[in-house]
């Protein structure tokens, strides 16, 4: 048995020249669950490789950006509601810990303070407290970034910044009433990231630390599972605290803290960056933090101005979420906005949290197509035509910049 | 670039002996997500190796029984609802088609016939004729088997010849509906597989034809997708006809030809196999045939008396399902079944189809503790103490077969 095939296929693959090798090795992939088929052919050339902690991702389905920001390929998410793990995105705001903590994920270790009895837990603790099943949209808060005319720094996320999974732990409520409750005046409630921050640095710099309203608490949960599978590395294994509704940065990974606070955490990601600012306007205290989701919506198939569709009948499928509040409306347009008309949502409601994927029967003739979609969700928002306009991209709903463009021959 | 890394990685495993490479390769798998923890340790020794077109599950996960029949670990369902993909169970009757057949899933052809108009249809095709998601237990009619006392011939399933998955396809109803409807007199739903019939065999004796009553037709589908991703070989890719609330074999893999017929196949599949006998006596077609599933539950965690827990307040996990009804009510017992207590459904509802996870908080002193559930569904039916005893031991969903002990230290 040679050295060789202890290493991972993948990283075999990279290091031979990625594009190079995935041209060579054809449609078989060691952790692909089916070979690659025409309607995904996937990016051949240029590629980057996947890093080593989201190896197990399937390439064809990903576009990766950069080594801790890697997105679903639109026509990748699939039309069962669920993202499956091996097509979900991934973004750490720094790199993520040494795999080594995932060696006895129940042996993790959690501080809980800013309650009457402040005290910390294992994950093996966690796992006799409670257990809730949490089906949700997770979504980078710089999704739709790409579509940004002023061209925001930051990774250039198309729509795939973004899933519906099903997170599974303890409800944070269920923990917090076993320590006495939250504490007196405490307004937020603070997360802390376990990623090693680097010596000599001031930890405020680069912590992942957040804070989010103290209701936002009320359908929270510790996870340690995801999708029915232990929480991988790439998605905040062995814990992660996930607040349904909110921007991903507030699901924090690697969890090593949960804190009621009086107030923001002080860390950069708090304080500057995440914020709501106009154009050339840098993030402070003083702008409104990236929190809860707008509703937003986008089609999935067909989704290619580069893969024909036959004229005749065609199922346009997308994807629609509400925000804090489920989507209870979505509607399809066949030529760029002009015209609305009532699409169906299909398939299993998982709650408001969750996305809905919906269908539209169309009768198409040839031609160009600009395919748009708008979703309403149960407050009676209704998805924007243009986006708010902010200096880091952020919170981009705006159904025009949504489009696709299809053609029908 | 060596020849050798053309080879999936699990192939030069299994080339190696695959016991020596397993012990020898330690946590590292290249179609894992996470590395094998203590919790899911996974048989390292003297497992068989999962066959070359399942070669992307899960191996910690699964028991592997033969090339052909492959179960899911007890604990190894997870809480998240949905069975991931590369933990579901597989159960081939013969071997499945040449994996060539995936090379272009979207040209697979199907005959629908016993309509108004026959015709043929590829799954480029049927993709523009609906869309549906649907949620459903799939579980082989064998499932349980291992606990009847007259040791039926066949695979000796435990509880993980089940999953509950969303199959992603266009309604059976919506493709009858565009032929003209079932033809007169039609009273049952033929599905024929696309396994290859080795030269010289009357085709009667293998082919994977099955019959069900005409009704299931309403909520069937011809499914392409599992899970989000396009339905793999070991799953029935590119097509499968789904008949949920119908033990597995009804749903037919590599689906060829969908008719409504007067008679049911003269398969052996279906005249012999997959019949109520009682122990001993033969199965042909005067007897009930194996088509709707029973309700059942089973305990996930904790669910072995090799892992002790730690005595205090212990979350008793489990799934339960209603068969063609909605399960609508979960019991577990601490011992044995002499007491019951109501346990709580937790996480979504994914419709009548699916299966509940549910959850009990027990709070339990040392010792050891039988652990029990049985549920009930919206029609009333309860799962029984006793198996209905049957000579190749289909159906079983004795709450007295399924207990686990565990000892609390």
């Amino acid at each position: 048995m040679s050295e060789q095939i202890n290493l991972p296929r993948r990283r075999i693959m990279a290091a031979a020249g990625a594009a190079a090798a995935w041209a060579g090795l054809g449609t078989a992939h060691a952790d692909s669950t089916e070979p690659a088929s025409k309607s995904n052919p996937g990016p051949v050339s240029a590629a980057k490789p996947l890093p080593e902690y989201a190896q197990w991702k399937h390439a064809d389905s990903m576009i990766v950006h950069s080594a801790n920001t890697i997105e679903t390929r639109r026509d990748a998410f699939g039309n069962s509601v669920v993202t499956p793990l091996n097509r979900l995105f991934v973004r750490n705001n720094v790199s993520p810990p040494n795999a080594s903590i995932m060696a006895d994920p129940d042996a993790w270790v959690v501080e809980v303070q800013g309650v009457g009895k402040p005290q910390s837990f294992t994950v093996a603790d966690l796992k006799t407290m409670g257990l809730q099943a949490l089906p949700m949209v997770l979504q980078c808060s710089g999704n739709g970034r790409a579509y940004f005319e002023h061209k925001p720094g930051g990774t250039q996320w198309q729509v795939g910044a973004a899933g519906c999974v099903v997170f599974t732990g303890v409800p944070v409520k269920a923990v917090v009433e076993a320590l006495g409750g939250v504490a007196n005046g405490m307004v937020y409630m603070t997360g802390t990231g376990g990623e090693e921050i680097p010596a000599g640095l001031d930890p405020n710099t680069v912590m992942v630390e957040r804070s989010v309203p103290l209701e936002a608490m009320q359908d929270a949960i510790l996870a340690w599972e995801v999708n029915g599978e232990p929480l991988p590395l790439a998605h905040g294994g062995p814990l992660r605290l996930i607040v349904p509704g909110y921007t991903g940065v507030n699901s924090v990974k690697y969890l090593k803290r949960l804190a009621f606070t009086k107030e923001q955490s002080m860390a950069s990601i708090q304080q500057n960056s995440y914020r709501m600012t106009d154009i050339g306007v840098k993030g402070a205290a003083t702008f409104p933090a990236v929190w809860q989701m707008p509703p937003k919506s986008w089609i999935t198939s067909p989704s290619s101005p580069d893969a024909p569709v036959k004229a005749g009948k065609v199922v346009i499928g997308g994807l629609a979420m509400g925000g804090v509040d489920a989507a209870t409306k979505i509607e399809v347009s066949l030529n760029g906005g002009k015209d609305w008309q009532a699409a169906q949502f299909v398939g299993p409601d998982l709650g408001k949290y969750a996305w809905r994927q919906f269908a539209f029967q169309a009768n198409l003739k040839p031609g160009s197509y600009n395919l748009a979609c708008r979703t309403t969700n149960a407050k009676g928002e209704t998805q924007p035509a243009d986006r708010v306009e902010n200096n880091r991209g952020y919170n981009n709903n705006s159904w025009r910049d949504h489009m696709v463009t299809i053609n029908v021959v």
